[in-house]
This record gives C-alpha cells, sequence and structure tokens, in this order.
C-alpha cells in the first residue's frame, strides 16, 4: 500500500491536489439536498443575493476541500481528523471555477495514548483560479 | 416572508432542528462523491477501521448540521456564514443515527460596514439519539 504515513511527514512539507473544477448542476445538485434555501438553488433567487450570482453553499466547499485532501500525492493516511479551527471562506465559489489545494504540516507530536499513531497539525488552503482564497 | 431577521435575535435565544435519520445508503452515497477512501465506502475495509464500521465523512456531517439550520422553525434568515471555529466531531456519525441540532446565540452586534445587517456569534450542537454531541 503505497502512501505517506506519520513517520514520513516533515514540519514544513507541503502537498498540492487538484485542479477540481465545480459544475453548476453539481452546486444545485448538492444544494437542494443540504442546503435549500432559495439563493442556493434558484438562479434568479441567486442573482439577487449577496453573491449576485449561484455560488456553492460551505458544506459543498468543504466536501471539495476533502475531496482534494483524498488525491493529494503521494497519499496521505489520515485515520480521522480531530478538528477544525478557523475555517473561512472569504471568497464564495460560483459555477466553473477551479480549485486547488494547498496542504502544510505545521506541526506533528505523537500521540500520547496511543503508540502507533501521531497528530498533524496543518494549514490548508483552496485557491481558485484566480488565486483567491476558498478555504 | 416569515422568520426571524437580526432584530427578531436576542442573545441567550435557541432553536433547535431535527431529528435527522442518517441511512447507511446516504453516507455510502456521498462518501463515493467527497470521501473515497475504502474505509468510507466499503463495509468491510470500515468494519477493519478505527470506528468498526461505516461512519459517515467529516462533510457529511457538516451537511446535515446545515441542512437542520435551515429547518430550524422559526426560520433565521442567514445572508452568510462568516466562518466556523473549534469545528469538532468528537462522536462518529453511524448509519441510522438521528441528529438533532441546538443554536445558542452566544453575541450579537452590527456591522460596522453595512448599517443593515449584523454580525451573531451562535454555539451549535449536534447530537445523536444516545445524546452525543456530533459536531
Amino acid at each position: 500500500m503505497g502512501g505517506l504515513y506519520f513517520e514520513d511527514v516533515e514540519v514544513g512539507d507541503s502537498y498540492t491536489a487538484g485542479p477540481y473544477r465545480v459544475t453548476k448542476s453539481e452546486i444545485i445538485r448538492f444544494a437542494q439536498q443540504y442546503d435549500p434555501v432559495p439563493e442556493k438553488i434558484d438562479e434568479e433567487a441567486a442573482a439577487r443575493s449577496i453573491f449576485g450570482g449561484l455560488t456553492a453553499c460551505g458544506p459543498h466547499t468543504f466536501s471539495i476541500y476533502i475531496l482534494l485532501t483524498s488525491q493529494l500525492q503521494p497519499r496521505l493516511h489520515f485515520l480521522g481528523g480531530l478538528g477544525w479551527d478557523e475555517l473561512r471562506m472569504p471568497n464564495a465559489v460560483y459555477p466553473d471555477d477551479e480549485l486547488d489545494l494547498d496542504l502544510i504540516v505545521l506541526e506533528k507530536r505523537e500521540s500520547r495514548s496511543k503508540s502507533d499513531r501521531g497528530i498533524l497539525r496543518l494549514r490548508i488552503i483552496l485557491r481558485n483560479q484566480r488565486r483567491e482564497t476558498g478555504a
């Protein structure tokens, strides 16, 4: 099984994935299921919203970020996520945006309770094709 | 248009939504699209994972939380989310779990730059049918 384990990763290492192209139909389909407010599923309502058009809902952007972390090359083996701090989405994601991901290792320490694993603190940035940060 | 606006909400107010029942097929379908690692999409691989079975991926849990915020009664009118701090998922979400949401208003202030809106700081808790906090 390829990919990187805790012991293979050093502070300062960085990895990238993407781009992922977000389509209008995916934006609408996702929002219909998980954020079914008019401005996320209807183009006319979206045009009148503060975003001026259809934009991906927050969990959709978050989902794309997770998808891209699963596409890092080489693969990083995660057992699970302990949490997220300072999750920010300063720029909306519009149809046909292309998102890529940068992951930087800020900190690593071995688990105090379980000797077969460790904990990484990561900085993860999504950017669109205009190089604006998305999350 | 019903629902609550900024001026209708006070610090200390709380709102609830749910329950939302999470099915196995929804867990697998979501992960196939956004977190396609073996332990999220395959029952045998999941049984060998640290969770001991299929569990909803992080963005799926996040999506259910957003869905429940859109189902609060009365509805709260949000223009957008500025961000999330301390997003934690201390307990896994398993098939047939039923999640409900508690939202508490911690702080409110008017926007400095835009007089027609304000900013709320919220504490939002997802709980399953065993009353464990999910996010």
